[in-house]
């Protein structure tokens, strides 16, 4: 049965293992200077701008780690939300490879906003403190929400204001971008965005995420850190092969709207259920909800998910996350199965 | 035309490519809770000893790195080749992410002897030097050769009995252990070394190497380190797949000896050239031969290789490197070309 | 006149000085090996124990963080407080040395109990969180408290079931010690306490702080990690003298005494102050209080010290530190200014 | 008995002793905002140029690491010579603190020139190896030598002309500027040196050293690099004063030309006993000398020197080093003991 545990348990799209299996033509130069990774790089820059350097790197931690420690010095912090992948979820990744330290800022939602970091600015030149040198916004966020045009434009205008970088994890920029309209480069490059680590594994992909240089003067040297980093391919071509192929055609956005219309489909059939509270109608694909622990039990009997936040009072926050091959039976599937356990 | 540059510059066995679609069988648990990965450690335990803990990684570079940090406090120092990979070819990747200084020795075959590094047990207790901990070796090596039995227990005698740990770079252990005879635990473990990267990528695979912890013990915490090291795949089950086909019914070794065989095949022919010289018979799947520039450059119209020392008085030393899928027809007309170009 | 900003302002006691004179006799063996730090060492040693390693150091910074980095793999994490010194004042230098990730924790009053680090327990296992591994606690605290016994055993307790260790940051710990009756031992490594900071250059000292290993397993190449740690000094008799001449006679215990008897009269003084709010009685030698923005300004005309905490409704929060040369008559004169500008 | 082992067995000199107690009057702003922070700042500024950005620090390694950190991305690396003190004799710390590589090249006298340091430039651009950044050198020499202006010159236009930096350990800059006429300005900065470790600990300093970014740019952000490489006293008005007092009227170069001459005269009377042979004369305060192993032992009954290079030959390599306080009498004394041993 389908999981709605994470899109890293989906399997891979049946275009990227074709693409993979295409790219494996006799021997290719190694290490990135063979064609596929020079087409899956034009077909990014053809989203994003020409004069884009773009590096691929085996996974999301990889791509952010590498990205971020590019934007600082050693002596500079990162600003991010307490609930955000980097400073959450990456074993402590960014402090170990980058020695940096993580200024980790509680959020209603999981956007950041220029009055939820303005304080920060006040330790600037205090030289018993870090200096804030980078603003690190997840989109989709880890709570499910996507900055809208306006918000991250106000937040990288503030960022820029005050001398930081912005970089954003886009493990899932392709379910944000399909509800933001389809304009990556509109919605990222254009709103001050200057490092995008851009996913495909959680979207399709196998293991394959890029680093995006919006601000092309950053990606400078670059490759020696990957190379640090550890996220240097030497059979490149079947990273790229991935990003190529669902880059091709509009795929990526194509399955990143279907997951994200399935999170919708589910979140009106939850609405509809008094007994579980959605704590917002999803903006992306992902659900959070708080049901009591007795029907988490019971649903989790026939179903895969996470507990996010295990409450006190009888009740927990869930994370419901819809795939790429997540169907409308699965949805329809779940929330009769929700139906007979919440009554 | 086929390359002697790298095995790296070879495509991926179709046994690696099928395995990796049949695993594509909808959701299953991310970060190696999956079968495959289950079965995969299965079969690398089938080799070395049930009791041995197994870790997959993306590459060679990343399972070389978290290995050996899980060897070291970061006080600590790695001795290996001035030519090793970790030294030469990892960008710095060791330095920092371990912190830790690396004491490149100069060898005459690539091979660590007890004589080489013996004078480093003077600094140990000198608290002005760093202190070497690990012994760190290449399988086969760097210089095409390969360790035998007997050689390389002694440098493990020696290792253990100063209180230092035993790493071996086995990006290519396949082809030294086809060149050994075929029994890895007999050719690693039991000579006394501790931990191992066992490689997939340059025999057959596509993305996939194993840290394996001969010394079960110093495996504790590995996973931690791993995900520092962004070497923690979510969708483990396709880096998985490539080792478990690659491990099933031996054609790991199959792939591995027949590119050693191609070597030799290779140097056989080139034995009869003078206007060529062997450095020696190959041990396993890499030739280095010295030849006049304008030769190499007549040479490298036809075929792609690289040049591993230039040298000053009209000859160079070059790097002519097999693998899975040369051919016997390949080494002919490569030795075809060879015989026109030297006359 | 004399600053109630910090103990770091005051100037060093003249015992101090004629120890470092009385030291320069000579050529003496560099980096520890003389009768100085021999001497200085079984000082310290006499007050917790002769099996416990000692070492020394530059300043707190380096004691702490070269300390900690002993304690740790880099893939572990330290608990702490969000006022605690290696986290708020030491310029990410933790992160930077040592690559580990710091759990700050909001406390009432400085203190770290089980009850605020047992949520932590949950992420043990989980290979995506880092790795709590020690315990930092500071005495007396950055909030001016001091842990009574039964609080840090009960935390040590903690700590140590749950299989951490415990490091306390000791910059302050004379004032500590002197507020707790005198026992070093006996409210130190009695109560569990595992690695401890020692303080000197706050109490009285140029620049000396001693990194001692109350768990004398802990200090097995610490001298390693203190050199590259940048804090071997190679004239080290002049460091160890400092602490030598602090540790005679008590007289490290009575300048801290003295520093907590002028902070309980100040105490004392602004108790009859309505517009003044204490935050607590002083247990060792520095005041929180709360006054009006103007007050504050006009006292800072004629007295240096602290903002802690800007506020927004027309007060602010500031921290008075007493230091081993405030004078009785430096305490009331500060006092009469204070009714001057509160009426 | 005088020590010819180190100028860090060295006594302080009395006017350093002197000018820190005369520092200690009353309180004083911590971390360097005091008047004598300020007034040695302006003494070093004085010497090599107003526009100069000075940072105190504790010791020599400190300086360096911290120095070098400035200069380097962690990407890139340092080439020094094999005998150098931040390859060989700092522990790590480079590696440790840094992240980056040293590739340390082996010299005939430990002057690196731009033939022996060219084979480098061919890594440049090479992703799989590190980037050199920093020519570091030492002035004067591990090896006892000072680079003569015109080899500085060179050496420096050369690393310029790649792209690189000038990183200058000056632990003994003093001994070198004496030796080279006493314009420190004409002798740096001048000839292109952009960052000096300036040292006072051996030339009758207690334990202070400056970071002086002769290219003031590079000095951008230092204090924060200073404190996460715990090198930032809280009490600094000691360490300035230090150097306040040994570069007022010149004592730092009269003591370092006084022990300069001693070596001199130390090498006459060593001139003149056959059975010991000098490596060279010396250019600064240490001479290298090659005697019998008997006669080595005969003389370590009586003083204090260190066996640079054991032989197998039956003679070893000394280092005879001399130092401030080195008297006539002290090298007379010597070169008796030495007539006799050696006949």
């Amino acid at each position: 049965m389908p999981s709605f545990a994470s899109d890293n348990t989906a399997p891979v799209h049946p275009a990227v293992l074709a693409a993979i299996a295409k790219a494996n033509e006799g021997h290719a130069p190694a290490y990135g200077n063979d064609r596929w990774t020079k087409g899956a790089t034009e077909k990014i820059q053809a989203l994003v701008g020409s004069d884009v350097p773009v590096y691929f790197a085996w996974n999301g931690t990889g791509a952010n780690v590498t990205g971020l420690s590019t934007m600082l010095r050693p002596r500079d912090a990162i600003i991010c939300t307490e609930d955000s992948h980097i400073h959450a979820d990456e074993g402590g990744a960014p402090e170990r490879f980058i020695g940096a330290k993580l200024i980790d800022l509680p959020t209603p939602d999981g956007k950041l906003t220029p009055a939820i970091c303005a304080p920060q600015v006040a330790h600037l030149g205090d030289l018993h403190q870090v200096q804030p040198k980078v603003v690190s916004v997840t989109q989709s966020t880890e709570r499910g929400t996507v900055y809208r045009a306006e918000e991250l434009k106000a937040l990288a205008d503030w960022a820029h204001g005050n001398g930081f970088l912005v970089h954003m994890d886009g493990a899932r920029i392709a379910n944000a971008t399909a509800a933001l309209g389809g304009d990556l480069r509109a919605t990222t490059r254009a709103l001050g965005v200057d490092v995008l680590s851009f996913g495909f594994t959680k979207n399709g992909g196998m293991g394959a995420e890029a680093v995006v240089f919006l601000d092309p003067a950053l990606g400078e040297g670059f490759q020696f850190v990957r190379k640090q980093g550890m996220q240097l391919s030497s059979k490149m071509r079947f990273v790229a092969a991935q990003a190529d192929a669902l880059l091709t055609d509009g795929l990526w956005l194509q399955l990143a709207g279907h997951a994200n219309s399935m999170a919708r489909r589910l979140a009106d059939g939850v609405a509809k259920l008094p007994a579980i509270t959605l704590a917002r109608r999803p903006d992306a694909n992902a659900l959070f909800v708080t049901l009591a622990d007795t029907a988490i039990a019971a649903l989790q009997q026939r179903h895969t998910f996470y507990v996010w936040k295990a409450g006190t009072d009888g009740t927990s926050e869930c994370r419901w996350m819809c795939s790429w091959d997540t169907t409308e039976q699965d949805v329809d599937r779940f929330l009769a199965d929700m139906r007979e356990v919440v009554g």
